[in-house]
């Protein structure tokens, strides 16, 4: 708590701007934290209505003080949800604006609330509460996307389109497989949420300042009634530790590139020159003089808010760097960092789910690209490989010759004549030609995990069973 | 702008929570900037009036509607400041809701102001003005804070403190010295600054929507009424351009670096192992328990800003790399960072500045410590370099054994006898002692940039010519 | 495969320097990685030899070629261990070095190795396979650390210091109570480490270029073989997914953060100012001629190392933004970020080991500043709350009272007399001065969690059966 | 300089693994910086003979000794450069390793040497000569790589291509015009370095360890000698400085930015389905299958590169935050960061040169996407405007109806009638016509910095002058 500087010799030449008004108010400009952490209030009430019974249940406060104090803090919960709270900077943060206000309500009564703890745990607890209920929120989010694309992974499961490689057509694959490369992506993500609950899954309120407290708390009953797994085991970690956070903003960073990739090929596929897709109305933006055009706002940003996401994760490695235990005012700066990068997971993750939906394919323009390029080259190879018996290495010189006699007709390899490609090995057969379309090549793809259209919809299966 | 969705299958269960209604709403939550755009108000009112004028000058626009539009906007401009203007965010940005009060304003007219021009340049224009106004902020900060060193190292050009090396003591040093090294820092960062002005001085307006356009305008009229050095030399350039936020955020980063130096050797300072400073209770803060606590929060909080706007450096960096020419939407993800940038650099500044001139040095512990654990031990090597011409690597290991001597005796240097000394290496003489105090060290480093009183008074007396 | 440029136009004056001869020197230069991924020799040969058995159990290849590329095989993985295999930055990368020599040495059968595979899922199953193994090296390392904490804390369980808060004395703490706070950080980081294990524990063989194959594979055999718990599901997925370097470099970054702070308490609690530990000569360097001074030079080390990896962190963050499928070239540089990371890390685990166990511990220093600022004026509000029924916030206002007076007496708390505590306030009774001495400090708090000696062992014992 | 430790207790069973030699393996492993720092051996040598020369100068060392140690000195530079000086990493740096030779070679006059200096400015000078020398051939090959961009802008200034947002077509420019943008960028880039070598321009030597010295050197000789400006200002800041290499690593980062844009239009310019550009073969890989298959291979290294150029730089920006002052061993993670970042340069800039100058342009793919989808719409708006006075939002509604139309008949807007136009709006006349072709559109942009070949020519010639 500030000391309530008396400093009186402020001259408005020393500090000028902004900061004319002298130290103090730099002080509390760069101090005050209720700016942003108010958006902790239903985490920091529920965490104290859970104390207060605790230290009832343990005969540390009386039923009565607790009465009044529950009584008081439900009020609390109402006027801030209803906008009638007044939020004062002086009170700097939102532990202080409540406690104060919760005084004004009850009287002395307020002032055995904070028996048995300290902002340091407290604000442990609010800001873990609020990153465990965001990484939920975000579990659902990416379950949501996830079934966007299996349902257009089932629709296009027989879709042809070009596989790529550095951009360029290597081998025809399906708009389906390709959507569940998406679906394993997000899945992965999925997992990472889940098992980041699990590492922070304990509840720190207890730990007190620092080193816990001699006053006969239950930490397992305030664990359980807050819905972890159990408290925390040291209090000195337990206000210095901020790895929840941590791992939050790695794992939003990791999905956020996922986004960005997905955003890259939108943005690519709806160019003329791909026109692979098209944007709905409601996820791109136009100009009123050049309607045929469409914006991919939506996917740009999308795409830019992983600069963002990136952007938190080194601030916050940053900030935590070097910091000697416990606790430091440096770890102020944790939470803007987490609600930006979570508004803007969150934000990315709905608007991909809105735009994977909505968008039309143009499985016309997908198979034609998917067929030109010579793109079955490879099954011509491993044709020579599997049925005339050609090492892989000779194969492959042998497509090449294939590929160039095609080439230099201005034709595609499956019309090539069956003399053409017996002059260059004389162990093909008509049978060759049943491997060179795309619809065969993909058709051909069986190995688990390929891009056969009966083996995608095989892991559709497994992942709807999943989801 | 967008085309107003007329998307209407929404469905409350497909997006949940907060994107309850759909994707119009994820796409306005994602698209829109006035939240945070509308801080360039007055740079884009005052792009347009110069636009406005010279179209009317190239006779582009007439006399009466530029007057029209001049109006109109300062009446916009006055509405703005007193707080009655209504931004909307369904009309995007800062422009449109300012292009859209003008209409409202002065009629048809204001569809002149946006002949030769585009959203492209104006937020090119509008983000460029700003960022050179907050460089220029940034080169005063810097000079107040150089002013607050220059003070403090003339009050202490003659305090004895230790110069640390990997913070073990290594030899004296005075406080007015340690001051002038911020000095040269701060100095460093002010002269990047101003050359990030000189790389930034070229006015975008007129590259329109990235081509140039066919209208007669005067490109070197508008950059001189806006204060640049000329116009800017390529239209696509002019519109993918985003160095100079990039310099900024550089430079920002590099200067943070300093101050959370400064932060950390005041944090250490203050702890009562060293006690070598004590912050004022306007840059500290206290407990109402603890009287004698005096946490050094803002010192802590501008450490902590390093991370963020590190962050925001990388943020950039990402969002922009492999963007093709020349607008991307991802760009507009560029401001946010700069102005929370901003922000913390100008509150770190200030800080400083304050804590600074108000912190009170402790003399005493400064000097004591600096004479604790043979400080001077390089003196007495140097002394006998060049006293009793000794190859510097042999005195080093003769001042090693006085030095070992000193330790078993648990006496200092200057403590020995002048026999002890001769039975180390004959060649000592009494005038050895001259060298072993902390006082004589100082004084005797006059080497250009030295510790030694003279030498900081004659840096101090450049810098201030300067300054 | 490069083509083998056949570029003849080459100009010194173009290139100059180092490029001097021109265009196919700087592709050969900025194209190869057998500079780096060499370091994959033994997972590669592996992975082709649980290739070629599948093949061969699939009735892809002959049993003899089988076991010619298996001889073959064991021969180059022989060489290369030996020092004798000739790495050829021609051949570009360790893939196409080990294939080249296997035709050499086993001749035309060697190309049937290439069958239903590519380079692309091979270098996805050598790194993986890479990955996997370093994450199970420093799941050990974290094993020994936390060791070597749990010894220091059982040691040093009723060791009093002071715990901090903004580096300023707040309440005592045990030093073995501290320890295990890292044990807690570090043990948390081992969670995450298994869990990655878990996350990435898929076979990506069988994926080949990125659609899969035609060819009768088997990939939960290989998958089997080579230690997974099975084969990745999507082909494209597969050969574009870096997720298990990503997640690797997260893990590290936030591992290397614990070790920051840690090594910042070495340095500051090595400064003579605090003398809390002492250094042993295997982890500190001295001057030849200050014997005193001991620079925790492995420290300081350790710390810079969280740069490193976070830098790592963000560069294969940034290098895969916003990549389309599915292989690209840029994902090349994913390696040497990783195996450099993986080299910080462990040294900074087994510097840390090294330094956790051999420093000394200064227990009267220790002591002595945790007694020292009224460190336990806490345990007189509490004792007033508890015994004399006083809401926290009143207890609090009663101990700043006692604290001013002890301060104006320049005695410490405990030293103050009954009487001068009762005018203060008058139910205090002689039963306070047992919460006032450091030691009762500590013994008191038996909170879950919280530094009371009990406490501090059972946690102890908690950690020694997981550990 | 480390205390030869002789620790004997290892155990193997503790370390384990690499560091199974025990604490002083991991000492020597993360303290040694020979590996890297060898790489300074012709500064360190230049500086120490330009020290040798200034000692000798002001009487501080004899001329014999002088000619020793300059004698000396040129034997171990040519040892170096032969290949047959022996590094040791017990001798940890570039420095010890001279020194230690020098001593081998000459004697005792090798001592003298280090009178008046340290290892910490010693290293300071070093780096910086070598960053400054890296600065230098940075500008060289930036100076390249505009050349090779002002030539394609010359051969191409008629040439018409889609301008384009989004990446969507908006306006056409000319691929002169757009190779000019790229000239903008690197040309910014070269004055951020020339502004950084005059930041950078002081001579740290004489700063000695960190206070200056007693003995009466001469620092401006040295800094003339070395082609410093001057020496630097203040010795604490010279020994803990290391911002050159901070503006190094930024400078580096918006550079490879830029390249990285470059980079992503050429992988999105040399899909089948764009076909704007076609790389040489010296640039490109193939495949020996797929002939026709020319992978960007190169320019997608030099997009990846940016990610660990930005890595490097967040990097030192981590370890140097919060260091208090002067020397910390943190410090010696400063140079690998820079050195492989010049090196990422260096190469992306000389492999981009190259693929500049050798990349064919397909002009007709280039012209045909320029003139589809209305791309010349704001012309005919602005054509509205200034021939028939509409204002500009009028004017853009017109535009609108006209695109609609040609849509619904599926032409293109100049292959509209004369009289369908004049159903839209009255006062369009056949001269309309002139406006609408994509060669027209671009020839009327002539303003300053727009698309019009003429001012594109003029803007070469601009540049010209000044490379």
């Amino acid at each position: 708590m500030a000391d309530g500087a008396s400093e009186t010799k402020t001259s408005n030449q020393m500090w000028g701007g902004r900061f004319a008004s002298g130290p103090d108010a730099i002080m509390e400009e760069i101090n005050a934290s209720i700016g942003f952490d108010k958006k902790l209030y239903a985490q920091d009430i529920r965490g104290s209505k859970v104390h207060a019974e605790m230290l009832a249940h343990q005969g540390i406060i009386s039923v009565a003080d607790k009465d009044a104090i529950l009584g008081g803090l439900d009020t609390i919960l109402s006027e801030i949800e209803a906008g009638t709270f007044e939020f004062s900077r002086r009170l700097e943060d939102i532990h202080m604006n409540v406690e104060s206000r919760l005084a004004t309500l009850i009287g002395p009564a307020a002032g055995r609330l904070h028996t048995a703890r300290s902002r340091n745990d407290q604000v442990a607890l609010d800001f873990r509460l609020w990153v465990k209920e965001e990484l939920q929120k975000v579990e659902t989010a990416l379950t949501r996307l996830i079934a966007a694309f299996l349902d257009r992974a089932e629709e296009h499961a027989d879709t042809v389109m070009p596989g790529f490689t550095h951009l360029q057509t290597a081998q025809p694959v399906t708009f389906g497989h390709h959507c569940m490369a998406y679906v394993e992506m997000f899945g992965r993500d999925r997992a990472r949420v889940r098992h980041a609950i699990e590492h922070m899954d304990e509840s720190p309120i207890g730990a007190a300042a620092l080193a816990g407290t001699g006053f006969p708390i239950d930490r397992h009953m305030t664990a359980k009634a807050l819905g972890f797994s159990g408290p925390t085991r040291n209090s000195i970690d337990t206000v210095s530790d901020r790895d929840f956070a941590l791992e939050f903003l790695s794992i939003a960073a990791i999905s956020a590139t996922h986004l960005s990739r997905l955003a890259e090929e939108i943005v690519i596929w709806s160019t003329p020159q791909f026109g692979f897709v098209r944007l709905s109305d409601a996820f791109s933006t136009g100009s009123s003089i050049m309607p045929q055009k469409k914006n991919p706002d939506a996917a740009e940003l999308v795409r830019a808010k992983t600069g963002r996401i990136n952007g938190s994760l080194i601030a916050l490695l940053t900030i935590m760097k070097g910091l000697p235990l416990a606790y430091s005012k440096d770890m102020q700066e944790d939470k803007e960092q987490v609600f930006d990068s979570a508004e803007s997971l969150e934000l990315g993750l709905a608007a991909m789910t809105g735009m994977v939906r909505d968008m039309t394919i143009n499985t016309e323009r997908m198979k034609k690209a998917a067929g030109s390029g010579f793109s079955t080259a490879t099954d011509l190879a491993d044709w020579l490989v599997r049925e005339a018996g050609l090492p892989f290495r000779d194969a492959h010189h042998v497509t090449g010759r294939a590929v160039a006699l095609a080439e230099s007709k201005a034709c595609d390899l499956g019309e090539l004549s069956l003399s053409d490609l017996q002059a260059i090995h004389a162990a093909i057969t008509d049978k060759v030609f049943d491997v060179l379309t795309v619809e065969a090549s993909v058709a051909s793809r069986t190995s688990f995990g390929g891009t056969a259209p009966a083996e995608v919809r095989r892991q559709i299966a497994w992942w709807r069973a999943r989801n």
